[in-house]
């Protein structure tokens, strides 16, 4: 029985709200053609603030790709260690009992990853396996989750810990001016999530089964193109649209476990954007208040990547409105177009005493 | 029973020998003030040709790292696929029968992985879970093998690709003097492989235990600097003496099985350099010869980083040596610093018909 903990979830103090990234763009971008059409797309983000590991002024200033390669790293080891410290008291875990970090981030490159650094510093087992992941974007919380998923399945005994590190602002370009590099400009904010997926006890999401899809022929739609000036996200105007494709993966899901994607308790699902949000709640036919939780993050942090299905989760513990037997489903959406998708029941430690 | 069945290998159709390597250090570094400890130890390497997949005046011209990552990509997708075909072939299974996808190199970076682009273009299904790993560098071939082993355990019908595409060349940086990056420019070569892992049937070896281990606080000790030039190697001269804290862990994990690393039939080594080899027959006490898969691959091709695990397996196969219920031992090593270790017993579709 592999159980999704409750998620510990860490913003950075740098705050800037959608009014400020409104004015920033039409201060830097006053002559940009598609000015309006830029404003309207991050008005409608629904994001109203965004949290960031520096102030706006030094994330405009890109230093080059050495010293954003050093800062990643620096913050990183400033900031994972407290989140990871909390999902593991959250469940209830030492760092002696974890056999395998699942650990995600795509907005900075570290060879070897922070998981070899992380291992030392915390006190993890030196045969810890580790399982670093820079490439599925934001699937990858998703795709974290079911990986550790798979663990517990092939290790009943096993406990996993899932990191999803995002600094989204160190992949601020100043020269792309696309109408999607805009618009990512004023959606993406900085994050950290991490959680324990135990194989035995714990309260959360019991992982049940998992799947992936990818949609054929649209690894362009969202991508890196990776230069000397570090990480350039490129956004095609079709992924907004990616819903139609991929909500049939999802009903699929629910019913070879004999569950229907329409009447679920309730639903994690990646805030990639509202579109994402607005789309899949038609085509699933489940009503929008279904998906608060990924739109609080949305609201509050913006698109944090694969940190947002954490993020997520760690509102429903809060709003304490899950019981055992609920039936639910966790979706991450990413580069590819990929959907990282697994269903889970709610269960409590006093369930299973009882 | 997860069975890693033979694995295709290619290498690119560019040779340099290793008098030609001498003879361009030289040529290149010849008032470099180690320059005879630097030939030493390139002569020292076993090495005697590698195989590129750029003639070498266009592997020593650093075109910058935008030019490079679409060579990387190019290459990848040239190259790729007909090793992918052979190894599927090799094992006889189809690419629609394949359900997860471990994709490993650390000499290029594209987001998504190009495992999205494989998806499509070879016939996989959209369903096939996608395990892109960047970040392990060497020891990335032997955690390939270990997460597709934990995938067949927790699925016991499935089948896992395993791709190592490693293109060492395009991490050249002329700029890098040490001894380590000059000793390293002569070790590195080019190299894709590919192996199938069938959850039922096939030929070679079957995967029954695995483990990882790390050695504390020796993650610089094998790094890359992410820099606007790319990806720098930084070999610290301490990582040839890693044998000895590493070979108590395979010791160990043999221990675990009820088996004797000092007895196996078959060991497939990650042929890190000639000193690798030889200290760990030593520690394990095993004859030079049983690690002569390993040191062909060394002499042929160079080190081909994580490929190095399934060359060396390739080569066994060749040798058409292991009998049905023949143990043995494969290990991956690289940064962190991290062994990737497995145990497996050598089994044949004719001994399961029997």
């Amino acid at each position: 029985m592999a159980v999704l903990c409750k998620p510990a979830i860490a913003v950075p103090e740098y705050v800037i709200t959608n009014e400020e990234t409104l004015a920033l763009a039409e201060q830097l971008h006053g002559d940009h053609p598609q000015l309006e059409l830029i404003l309207r797309l991050i008005e409608h983000t629904g994001v109203l603030k965004r949290h960031l590991i520096q102030p706006i002024d030094q994330v405009l200033r890109h230093p080059g790709f050495d010293a954003r390669s050093v800062v990643y790293e620096e913050q990183t080891k400033d900031r994972v260690p407290a989140v990871v410290r909390q999902a593991l008291d959250q469940a209830e875990i030492e760092p002696r009992q974890i056999d395998l970090i699942v650990y995600v981030s795509c907005t900075g490159f570290m060879m070897p990853p922070p998981t070899a650094w992380l291992i030392g510093a915390m006190g993890f087992r030196p045969e810890t396996r580790q399982m670093p992941i820079a490439q599925l974007g934001c699937a990858a919380g998703g795709a974290a989750v079911n990986r550790a998923h798979d663990f517990c399945t092939a290790y009943p005994d096993a406990n996993v810990l899932v990191v999803a590190c995002e600094f989204c602002s160190l992949c601020y370009q100043p020269t792309d001016l696309g109408v999607g590099s805009l618009l990512s400009n004023g959606l993406f904010g900085d994050g950290i999530a991490a959680a324990v997926m135990r194989g035995d006890g714990g309260t959360g999401m019991r992982l049940e089964r998992n799947s992936s899809y990818i949609i054929p022929e649209t690894e362009d739609w969202i991508s890196y193109a990776v230069r000397s000036t570090g990480f350039h996200f490129q956004l095609d105007k079709r992924v907004p649209g990616t819903m139609e494709p991929l909500a049939p993966a999802l009903s699929d899901l629910a019913e070879a476990h004999q569950w229907n994607a329409s009447k679920l308790d309730f639903y994690i699902i990646h805030a990639g954007g509202p579109r994402i949000l607005d789309d899949l709640s038609r085509f699933l036919d489940v009503p929008p208040e279904a998906f608060r939780f990924s739109r609080a993050t949305l609201t509050e942090y913006g698109n944090i990547a694969s940190a947002v299905v954490l993020d997520a989760l760690a509102r429903l513990f809060d709003e304490a409105s899950a019981l055992d037997g609920h039936r639910g489903m966790m979706a991450g959406f990413g580069p590819g177009i990929t959907a990282e998708m697994s269903l889970g029941t709610w269960t409590s430690d006093a369930a299973a005493a009882e």
